[in-house]
């Protein structure tokens, strides 16, 4: 619709991410029996780090953390959601997911595509302290709805305490203060019968 | 659950903050019927500024523009969404939505709830570059849908253009080139009848 060929790039890509709102998780929002969506989940990843950055073990930068947490999940669109306790469905997704951040970021400007390409790499290879951070929040998020939600997911998949605690582990990478209540979030998970021991 | 009071208050507001995926907003995601709700909005707000922003008038700082927008929709936790069109719902907006920020920025330890409510009140208040920016972006997103829906929440409320345009304006607040890119789409709507004249 617009004649200048950058804005109308940055539109259509804008345009096509509207679709990670389509795209279902395993876990519940609260208070609903509806599954949350990427893009919401998204959101909320971005409003936790801006909460818990002070958490971070090392020093971090916010704005690229936020950044990171944004456009994680968009690969999605294409590569749909897997489960993270899915060892199926894991072998093929970075190969998935590559294919699909090639097609998406693709639909950016040049300069912009490769800024926020390399901003996903970087996440998904958690070397950084800002990825780290990133992936400690994206594993914190879902388990503390879970457990606010009387570990509806984890019943429908019968994951025990010690899975969860494995899943989590990444929690470890980013902030040991964030591990240390994840834990304390996984025993009382036990103790109230949400999960198995 | 944790012992420290700080993480604490902290997780009562993330989790808390988990219902503004319940709260509706009138336009729809696309290819869909359902509504777009208040969280999956924020965060096409903040993918929106991090790929617009060099179409700002004036210089803005983009970590303060995007937590702005994680930010400025969680009083409809309280307060509910008032439709932009709604001018009876306006008049006690303001009263409701002030309401709203004191209980839920009050879950945050002070030194958080002080900095976050300050950003949301330089949102609504709009007089620095960086909210002017901000609202620019939460008009433009709506409209940009609502055009890629073939005017879909247009029809349902009788909204003409000149409507369109006059709601609109606050993107001219922060960015020419989207102004005239927003008129250009209004324009597009008329034209294939989208919406009346």
């Amino acid at each position: 619709v617009v004649p200048d060929a950058r804005l109308s790039s940055q539109l259509a890509f804008l345009i096509e991410a509207d679709r990670l709102k389509g795209v279902e998780r395993r876990n519940h929002v609260l208070g609903g029996e509806r599954r949350e969506n990427s893009g919401e989940h998204s959101w909320h990843l971005a409003l936790f780090a801006l909460v818990l950055a002070e958490h971070s073990d090392d020093t971090i930068n916010l704005r690229r953390v936020i950044t990171m947490l944004l456009l994680h999940d968009i690969v999605e669109i294409d590569a749909g959601d897997t489960f993270v306790y899915d060892t199926v469905g894991k072998k093929d997704q970075d190969e998935r997911e590559r294919l699909a951040a090639d097609r998406l970021f693709g639909l950016l400007p040049n300069d912009q595509c490769d800024e926020l390409r390399a901003l996903w790499d970087e996440f998904e290879a958690a070397h950084t302290a800002d990825a780290r951070f990133a992936k400690a929040v994206d594993r914190l998020q879902p388990m503390l709805l879970n457990h606010a939600a009387a570990g509806s997911s984890w019943h429908e998949h019968s994951i025990t305490s010690d899975m969860i605690l494995d899943v989590n582990r990444p929690i470890a990478g980013g902030s040991s203060v964030l591990w240390d209540a994840a834990q304390v979030y996984v025993d009382d998970a036990v103790t109230r019968g949400f999960v198995p021991q």
